[in-house]
């Protein structure tokens, strides 16, 4: 990558992980960004190359013990990708020293410490929830350009809010009594070796799990909630796909009145008309497959049997977390948003 | 296998496809029946190895020529594994020739020769629905001890009735407003090429079909109805998942009055305490590895958000086809329904 | 099961892992054998379907804590399904009690101390490697009828040796110079988690590991040799393939003189021709789906290039365990070797 | 993309298939290139996204009529994208019309018309093969660069040259008795429909398949004779892994006296020290799932038993293919062969 002086100057804090990877991968290609330093605990200090020997030749960057002093003398933008908890420890001395951040963590997404708390544990940084912006670059695009923290949406908030946010809003569906029936592929398990991801067992096999008691859940209710200015109440169920990536959700909604298909079907289309990576599709229905490897999140919507039918596809690791972080970051920057994405 | 002049001599139509090659397997080891003979159209008539080279050294059978008087010559009942409309060209003249029949086809499921038109095709031998009794073997044991022509249930209403069918009738549940979101492996589309089930397309791919228009959700509606006395409506929406077999469904009730889980599962436990081939999970919910390669339909019941939620789950080529046709001729014979099944 | 005097009662010790799982359904199929306990650490004692939730309603047993005393009041056999070093510490205990044993581990296959050692650690038992019999029973068939301790062949050797053996005996390639370039479904890998074996690193990958250096290998110059009668010279190069079961070597000999595939294939068909588990494969080459779930090991030959070529398969679980194991147990007590295996 | 004079201008004939796809995205992100047009046959005309639904609101092009005349009024360069004998039916008229080629498929692979014809068909371009250059970056630059007829090399070839190449060419083994064991992903097979490909046949499943016979064979061959001035002899035998993209090599080669590994890796190191896209690997083997998504090829070495072992790795769709023809192209058009490749 050629020094280029108006660079984003970007510090990554937790390389070792799938989205991680990814991010490395997309700053590389981005015009306008520069990976300055990647960050992380002492036990994960090394070239990032033992994390990821794919990006041997090419990423030569170590992952350095995480000293704030050396990352605001460094960069412009911090990228959190730690567990939550940790993230909300990372964060007051990253902002005090003057960093824009990106927080991958659930730690700032839900407005309501105490209810935070009730889904995660105490939050230690209760302060800063108010500054904190959802990064859902369709909705919130005016205050992520003015943040400097934004909470990264979860994957799977992103790929069921981005389908039932317009029909909502046009008060097509009831705010009560979606059901949010979701897949995702295995790379949102994490990277941690353990039972329930071991390859025979995970193989050849498809299980719910968290039924209706996932974190995701208060934070789809929270921003419906905010969105359609009424009380919205999701439940979620959430399943495990053997594959790598993908994530689909196939949400039922009650219409409100009579409702075809396509009168959702053009509501979706007037809300991302000029969304440049929502696409609502009519001719085949969203698939993983469709959205591997982008930034996109497909949509489509039917109606049956007095019923609203939402499908939406995204890849769980890019729109559902690191390329949804660059796009976050594009527009906090003022660039146009797709910069490095397509 | 021995010879056992009380064994029920079977003979199989259609030999070719997965659930053909399962039966095969499955009479080779029942201790009461035999299977006498394998019949095809002139296209597929050879050795049954050459369709299922895992077969060789074991069954030495040729599918034969498909004619009805060596059928009738040789065998008690006849296992019809072709495909819809096949079926209902072979019906008449088998039970004619006296041979009580097992059709895995839709053909004779739908009471209403009118609802099959709509769905399938004009039926050219409605005359024999009335006759036919539908082959859920946890429902309608006596009429299938008594049965000549037993319509054996599609996959998908065997997975979703089990688990539905006990609320139901307990009036847990709405009858009206059901969902079924179902999964199946890719065995459960067929033996025939396709773009769509071709390995790099659907490897790694997860994707909604026949959203609320697949034919299986007719049969769901009818059974459920016939099964509670009232009118049962169901929206099912079914996916593809990339794997080999399996089978689970994420069904959404509207509850009636308060109805906590604990109570759903004891109205599942009730229901199923004397039924072999039902599961009540309480430890782990169902999921796809724990049915496969076996006859049982696990299931499962949360309540969350005031809405009933039920899982199921089911090996689509065994319980969703060929063992719950063996289940269902074991009843027919008069054997315990179990034989040659656990 | 129905209760027999007469049936072989037997002892399963470590019914963890995916090839005791696996055995446990056999001996249920088994017309003449019993499963009478399964027995393995402290920390692992509990009902079997904790660890198999496949097993529940149909195999309603404990793992009960190893208890020699206990075992030897119950069996006439031990299949010992524990790591090796473990095995040897429980076998003279168990011998001395009376019990005829069938070790699946490392510990009894290799009959110098010193190669065990090697490869292994220093072995704790030396003095019953000259009694133990090596189980692969397509050439070891009366040593196993007579034996009291056998051990139970790898699952590499297994697949490697049953296409080498007749070809080498016959004198058509060279004793060196033999290399086995093998794949393995997952499940051989066992059934602790790693970041090996974790579905995001595991799937959509396939390496080799252990290029030269894997154990197996001089169990498979050990039996060639024996078979033999010349020094057999073996390299060995083991890959992880992303599915669940199955095993595939594809082998490179060396010819003595003009060597055709035709000549190839009569020498295993000669050799094989009343084997009930081996199969020549002329019309298709093996596969592991035409093996997997069964105690087949297909064989096929070609000579390309002045180069003998053979290739075989199995289900590592199965003929590459658990159920050579039973065909083992049916030689041991005077049953046809194919006794509750087709 | 932004409008640049400079840009080569390509046109890819053949749009639909699956190297094709990855093209058409590698092209999007090149700095100085232009995809100017995709051209097929009357079948398959159409928006290039009726193909490959992914690329919706990203690639807006039609694939039009294969139409030399256009193409050669837009373009500077034909990628060429279609089967054996379609490819040497077009390019005497590209040629003609002044368009540089790089043609994907074997038809100028191979330099003897008389050895294309025994493996494929006889040839109606044989003049041509003279100034066809095999297009190996590593090895050919020179000629690359000045070339206006580039074959672009098969996916096993690559695989399996640049791990042979330096170690033959060093003289540390022998050029005949080489032994070249691969695997491939089924994005390799194309995308027609097959029994072979369908989902339920080919997941869960491992096989060989064009034993010693595969045409790719003869093009080894003949690039190693060409390199190291002998007359190499090359047995290859391929085999299908469940999986969608990667390849790797297991090569077996007798040493030239003693060789250990460290010499096989420095020599190893000395060819490649300087290529961008090929790396040594001694800290991991060369695994698929390191180079999915990447231009690189990983190779490594080990010796044993008196064998040389070389493993390589690549992505078949893109080092096997499409990205080696962009690189290919980097350097006829003079520019740093890693341009839009990193």
């Amino acid at each position: 990558m050629t020094e280029n002086t108006n660079n984003i100057r970007v510090a990554l804090i937790g390389g070792s992980g799938y989205a991680g990877f990814e991010v490395i991968r997309l700053l590389r290609r981005h015009p306008n960004a520069e990976l300055v330093g990647i960050y992380g605990p002492a036990q994960e200090v090394g070239p990032i190359t033992g994390f990821y020997p794919l990006l041997d030749k090419t990423v030569e960057m170590e992952q350095e013990l995480y000293d704030v002093a050396k990352i605001a003398g460094r960069a412009d933008l911090a990228m959190l990708a730690v567990p939550h908890k940790v993230a909300m420890s990372y964060v007051p001395a990253l902002r005090e020293a003057g960093l824009r951040v990106i927080d991958w963590s659930a730690d700032y997404r839900l407005k309501d410490a105490g209810e935070y708390e009730k889904w995660y544990c105490p939050h230690t940084d209760a302060g800063r929830l108010e500054e904190a912006v959802y990064g859902l670059p369709e909705y919130y695009t005016e205050q992520i350009a003015a943040a400097d923290l934004i909470a990264n949406p979860g994957c799977y908030p992103t790929c069921a809010v981005l389908p039932i946010a317009p029909v909502l809003n046009a008060g097509l569906i009831e705010p009560t009594g979606i059901v949010v029936n979701a897949i995702s592929g295995i790379t949102g398990a994490g990277k941690t070796p353990s039972a329930a991801q071991h390859f025979p067992h995970r193989n050849e096999n498809f299980e719910p799990y968290a039924v209706g008691t996932h974190r995701h859940m208060p934070e789809m209710e929270q921003v419906l909630t905010d969105l359609c200015g009424k009380d919205a109440e999701v439940l979620f169920v959430p399943h495990l796909c053997p594959m790598d990536r993908g994530m689909l959700c196939t949400i039922y909604a009650r219409p409100v009145g009579d409702v075809s298909a396509e009168q959702l079907t053009e509501v979706l289309q007037a809300a991302y008309a000029d969304e440049p990576f929502v696409r609502v599709r009519t001719d085949v229905l969203p698939a993983t497959k469709y959205v591997s490897t982008t930034n996109f999140c497909d949509v489509a919507a039917r109606a049956e049997k007095d019923t609203v039918i939402l499908i939406s596809a995204l890849d769980n690791l890019l729109k559902g977390a690191s390329s949804q972080a660059v796009q976050n970051m594009n527009i906090m920057f003022g660039l146009d948003e797709t910069t490095g994405l397509y």
